[in-house]
């Protein structure tokens, strides 16, 4: 085949092609693992910059949520209102530092709960990364509790008990949704629960772990309470309007701006494109409750009504949050409608059955929403690996009812009950406990006069007149 | 050459060479390709982190409008207003999900309008976060005239013209500017005016999509709907203070905050270094426009004016979003400064000249500053590839007036005459119909009342004392 | 080794291969450096998005100081305040483009002062994005003078103050400590005063640069403008509440807000990963703050203070701004307590020993906490390379005195000194000029009538009853 003479020439050939190549390509070896090497860490930068954006976004909620509670309760009790959302955060950053952090995401103890990791030790900066993502949620919750129980509650029984939802009640809850342990109680592929049920609980950014949470302790805490002085008269619920409509609604936009980051940082990653469908599902949903619930309003009063408006709105966002990244938009908007309805509802349901006093909505808002979204999961969900989710990583594993499946709607129930048992049990326990040690509920002279003056020794706006 | 005895060790070399190579070159080269694709994948992945979060800072920029709205009206209005921009987002995610993006983005039919994408079928990722990035600026032209309109709007009749705003107004004349189709009327390649002008036009952000077809269609709906009691007095304008001016202040620094995302966002791409100057040059125009308007205040009525003074931050953000990626910094700040000047002029030429009465400005701001940055490309465009602008992909093709070219004005020209051509008929035509069939206006009983108790049944500030 | 007869076919394989390689190697080759030239652009582009982001996180503070001015402050100065803080970035933005930028990192002459780079002469798009995230800081020290000096001071020599801030006061102080030159006074390796003192001066983000600079200008300010009338009565400090404290707790938490920007974005590098630690340090030190000072007040005064709580807040954040990258987790809870712990007892300093009124408590919270802030670096930083900041590229060279080092502590105490010593001293002179040819004050009658009239011919909120 090849002949003798040309064979001298074609070895001289080969060698010099491999000098060459012993030329670039080690060198070209080297800085392709360079190269590699840059690529992971880029991977890793941008889900920093993700996460700590989205998380600043989050933080801003805090902002959020103080407006709406002071927007929608009287001028008397703002500043009480402003300290005790403020104290939320800021004991909520120390005390998940301290031991929230540790309990949902430390190592795993039979499914239930995490055991160390307190005080972040050891912590690198992936760890700060997701630390800081998960700590502005974590204070959450109890700024949800706030709003139900404003008016009339004694600000350090509430910051015994934000350390407490902080500590315990939030985490441990979180633990068995999103800790990623085999054996976590409702998401392990090792639980038996999921084991019976066929597929995992899924909670995307939290309309259970966060939202439903804190709306059914505040059910528990307002339950103990009792209800503001004149809510009810002879068994009818009294409209006590709030004093500010402009920093309800002003509130009500940084939490739907917040909610990009809450929800669209949910996926933990910077590189994940399904960021884009959480997005618009969020916002689909949102604008679908909004509407929704004005409509009815209009349709039952003769007038859009602007506070239920807007809770309509949060009430969109709130049930989306677990299924944002599993469904279709069409899905979104019919969520978000069927929330803006659950939270009119839930309302009524809360003043005219219940019977209790919750100034905000919160219960509804974030309560049956919250339960609502999590079954939206089940009814809705695409099923991971089919249609619009092709790719996608983290989404609920198994088609919802409307696609013929069965499993994930069975185990959403189950953490929906979970989540009702778990947050009114240990929070009714913990504020009854409260109650008898500390007192939970402020003095009827103290509660007439106002918080402002009783708790803090000030007013909010000295200088206007207040009409009688 | 190579001596037998050697030949056979010279081969031995060569194979063990290659049995390495063998074994690192074929890996490298799938690690190279595996590299390709994550980088771009990380390129895609920035753009949507970039977009989302500048998409964020628009939706913010509806707090910003309600407020600067709110502040500079009557208390007696409040919760309308507020109600008013918070459906104007609602609404708009609805029916830009269902037709806007499809007429504004859709496959192109003549240059005049897209036929496709309806309820975003199709989208995947890549969509989806353009459209959220879109979605947020096609609300804004409604916010636009509800400030223009407020105080005496009836709000079925601003809910039906904001339907019609973001289906058809907005997207239509988006469509002859950013769809990127070959025969979009005024960008496109194709296009007759395009051909006969010499060059595309140019609109970076809006100053003319979202802006001047907001500003325009504001004048048309004023202009039907008249003033507000008392407005005028014997053919003078009458100052009717806002209510809030820390509210009026908080809202521009919101929308300045947003315009980050506004304009900064508008590159469309994570990775195009031209943010940075598209940013620059946006805080010289604005800050340009405020201390401009401050000083003309100041010298013709010897105080310098709040509200103007905001005002004229808000008219250089207006102006300078058509041309912030194609000048230089001192062009921003010459920009600016006459941005500045226009409103002051235009809100003096609408008061005592056309005798309309727009509350907060919106017309002088959002319509005449909007024009004047659409003619500011055609006069200080550095033109593409040139100067700073040498690796620019996305600014005005060709040089401005001062530059010596003479095309790029002509088609800025064209786009201004079609912005307000289109703006003014077509809401013209739509208020007039709405005019006719829900009335546009209150009654002048429920506007002398304010439309809070009129509208929606409630008092913004129920606990406040007003002074008559 | 090699029989003949397999030869052929050897060199038969090896040149099969080597041909096989000659078609993927030079093309892996090209395809490897574009992909590394892909890489340094993305690693370029992340930074441009994340300081974009930062700076807009940042720019937002001065929503931030303005709403925590206004709302500490009585509401016949309001309208005042809103332009003091609008015009102070306004001006800052045109002030720091034409001259700040360029003194304080343009090239250095005697390591204290740039000459060059005014106007942004040759900027390219990473030029412009430094400079916007510096340009957002530039103007935060002229706001915080401006809270110490509310209520009383004279609008156009507040202006004339503020660009000689920006001009001048700002950036020089900043070019001793972040210029990188090698001369630089308190940073550079060549300087004689990091020579002898062992280590470089670390200023993270600037508790010395931007918040002590603004702190003790202020204290020069307050001395010379002397205290609002009725604030002292027989040399005993009176209260003089705020008008509305939630605009004080919003413009809080919009400054928190801002300080994820303010503190993260201060890597200056998207791909840094130690703005995790920084965030973490960050808002572990804010809450700290909070907490201590809400707990020393509610001993003292039987009352939780919202007012010092939310200063406490600020003062957690000022002390950690230079420490956040150099010290462990514990550490900034220890400087948020102290922090927390210096702003009160330098509130009552300033009332009861020094006899100086500062409305909003800003020397304290500025200027006293953020001296305090460069000490911690002295005391508890881990030292670069060292623990957690083993890979670290921008923290403090030499660990603190709790680690057994000296020469960081050292440096700090000079660098402490210098600038108490340059802001008091500088701005003295520069306020006692104004004084004499402007005059700083408004007079007598002015301020009693309030300064909104009487320099803007306007009422924040003219619908409102004001109680006498």
């Amino acid at each position: 085949m090849i002949k003798k003479h040309t064979r001298s020439t074609v070895l001289f050939v080969l060698m010099l092609s491999i000098v060459f190549m012993a030329f670039s390509v080690p060198a070209s070896a080297e800085t392709v693992e360079e190269n590699t090497e840059a690529i992971i860490n880029l991977q890793a930068a941008l889900t920093y910059v993700w996460l700590l954006l989205a998380g600043a976004l989050v933080f801003l909620m805090h902002a959020g949520f103080s407006l709406v509670e002071v927007g929608l309760t009287r001028s008397k009790n703002t500043a009480n209102i402003l300290m005790k959302n403020f104290m939320t955060i800021c004991l909520g950053v120390v005390v998940y530092w301290v031991v929230g952090w540790g309990i949902m995401y430390g190592t795993d103890a039979a499914g239930l709960i995490g055991i160390d990791q307190f005080f972040l030790i050891g912590a690198d900066n992936a760890v700060w990364n997701n630390w800081f993502f998960q700590m502005v949620f974590a204070a959450t919750g109890a700024t949800i509790v706030s709003g139900a129980m404003a008016e009339r509650t004694n600000f350090k029984a509430y910051l015994v008990y934000c350390i407490m939802m902080v500590a315990l009640i939030y985490p441990v809850y979180g633990h068995w949704v999103w800790s990623g342990a085999d054996l976590a109680l409702l998401s392990g592929a090792d639980s038996p629960l999921v084991k019976i049920m066929g597929a995992g609980f899924h909670d995307f950014a939290g309309s259970g772990v966060v939202h439903s949470i804190g709306g059914y302790s505040a059910l528990a805490g307002v339950l103990i309470l009792g209800s503001r002085i004149g809510k009810f008269k002879n068994g009818k619920a009294v409209a006590i309007p709030g004093h500010n409509l402009t920093f309800a609604f002003l509130g009500t936009l940084l939490l739907a701006f917040g909610w990009i980051g809450f929800n669209g940082g949910s996926t933990l990653d910077g590189s994940d494109p399904y960021m884009n469908l959480v997005i618009v599902n969020t916002f689909l949903a949102a604008a679908s409750g909004a509407i929704a619930i004005m409509i009815a309003t209009w349709i039952k009063t003769g007038k859009p009504d602007p506070s239920l408006t807007a809770n309509g709105l949060l009430g969109g966002l709130v049930a989306i949050t677990a299924s944002c990244g599993s469904v279709e938009n069409w899905a979104a908007i019919v969520i978000g409608i069927i929330a803006g309805i659950v939270v009119y509802a839930g309302v009524m349901f809360n003043e005219n059955v219940l019977k209790v006093d919750d100034p905000v909505g919160a219960i509804a808002v974030h309560g049956y929403s919250g339960s609502w979204g999590l079954l939206s999961v089940g009814v809705f969900s695409v099923g991971i690996g089919n249609g619009i989710l092709a790719d996608a990583a983290y989404t609920a594993e198994a088609p919802g009812l409307i696609y013929g499946g069965i499993n994930q709607f069975l185990i959403q129930t189950v953490g929906v009950i979970a989540s009702i048992l778990w947050a009114f049990v240990i929070s009714f326990i913990i504020f009854k406990i409260i109650d008898v040690t500390i007192g939970l509920r402020v003095s009827e002279e103290e509660e007439i006069q106002g918080l402002d003056l009783a708790e803090h020794g000030i007013r909010a706006y000295p200088e206007f007149s207040m009409s009688k």
